[in-house]
């Protein structure tokens, strides 16, 4: 049976864009393991699979539901021993818990702070009314004010900020080595966010970060290229 | 035969400081490798083994001889396959090379900017003023100007810039997951080059930073510990 993906979307359902939900696109693609999206709104999330859960990725294979982008990685680990394996060992697992303890501490805030109005725009009319109003509860302003991100100062202090990003991969093709592993779809779940919402980028053109999400882009037939980037 | 490190030390050759030293005898005791240290000051450096190198540590094992803390855990890896592994696959050793390139870019400038001059205090005299002439050619001011990191301010920025470490250390006993491997070691030595200067610290008392690195001090019968805290 196709396993089913629960995946976020805003107003437009071809255009998934969720960081949590492209890693486990990433995922399953690496694994060869085909898979029936199923587009989700912000305001729909409460409702996936009988519903109690707060967020997605979920996905259903079988009889087994799984939420949580890391926890549907490790349960496609065990449950296709045959396939490409996205950790190697228990330390993989908890190597990779340290990227993506580091992506979430560094990249995610940078790209909420820079594109938040795009992600809002993104929605459709109830959702942006959902979104505006969970988020400026977390944040305590207006999602005018806590879009701060363009300024060039600001654009190169992220910059800095993924320099350990950066020295890694001017070492090695991928964040695991000579070929990606879940690492790598942890780091670019979040630049494939940016880049389905906003034009705007924090690299430069020569970026070995640039090159590596290249790279990722082209991986198992294209799928993150084949997603148009905002215009 | 027993291997031979090549131990950077101040003016107290019982007190070896250096962050990569510190990486390679956690290396070798989690290998259970016996190891001879010999004691080097920076002044020292260039003659180890005929010379030609800049960095310790430099270790010798019968006839090979490996420099850069790094290749030196790689190295043992390769060479001792029957004792316990520093990192798990390939790609253990590509996810390490992020955990490295995060701590140097993170946590050693902090704590350089924080405990220069007790850096500089702790050589004997040719030694301080080798280091005061090397790094303020490198800073391009002097040494006193350097250190900046005492405010609470900066203490808490720099606090704050760890929280990808912490999260991962709420989740979890060792950044390798329920045991330390090289990863932990690239980051204790970090942490025990700090604590061998100075008094001073990053970390409250409540930190699951600060909990890691006492699991870290007890290691391998203690040899982190036996080095006693800067007074």
């Amino acid at each position: 049976m196709t396993i089913r993906l629960y995946d976020l979307v805003g107003s437009d359902p071809s255009r998934p864009f969720s960081p949590h939900c492209w890693k486990v696109r990433m995922a399953l693609a690496h694994k060869g393991l085909g898979f029936e999206a199923v587009p989700v709104r912000f305001t729909e999330v409460a409702g996936v699979e009988g519903g109690g859960g707060r967020t997605v990725p979920v996905i259903r294979d079988g009889d087994t539901v799984v939420q949580d982008s890391f926890a549907i990685a490790e349960y496609l680990d065990d449950a296709y021993l045959d396939r490409p394996p996205l950790f190697e060992g228990a330390s993989g697992r908890a190597l990779a818990r340290f990227v993506e303890s580091w992506s979430q501490r560094t990249l995610h805030p940078a790209i909420v702070k820079a594109t938040i109005l795009e992600i809002h725009a993104f929605q459709d009319e109830e959702n942006r009314a959902f979104f505006r109003a969970s988020r400026e509860r977390t944040f305590g302003k207006p999602l005018e004010e806590v879009q701060d991100g363009r300024t060039e100062e600001k654009r190169a202090a992220t910059s800095k900020a993924l320099e350990p990003l950066r020295a890694t991969l001017r070492r090695q093709p991928f964040l695991a080595g000579d070929g990606p592993m879940f690492a790598d779809y942890i780091v670019f779940g979040a630049f494939q966010w940016m880049r389905c919402v906003s034009t705007f980028s924090f690299l430069e053109g020569d970026d070995p970060i640039q090159d590596w999400l290249d790279r990722c882009l082209d991986l198992h037939g294209g799928i993150g290229r084949a997603l148009p980037a905002a215009a």
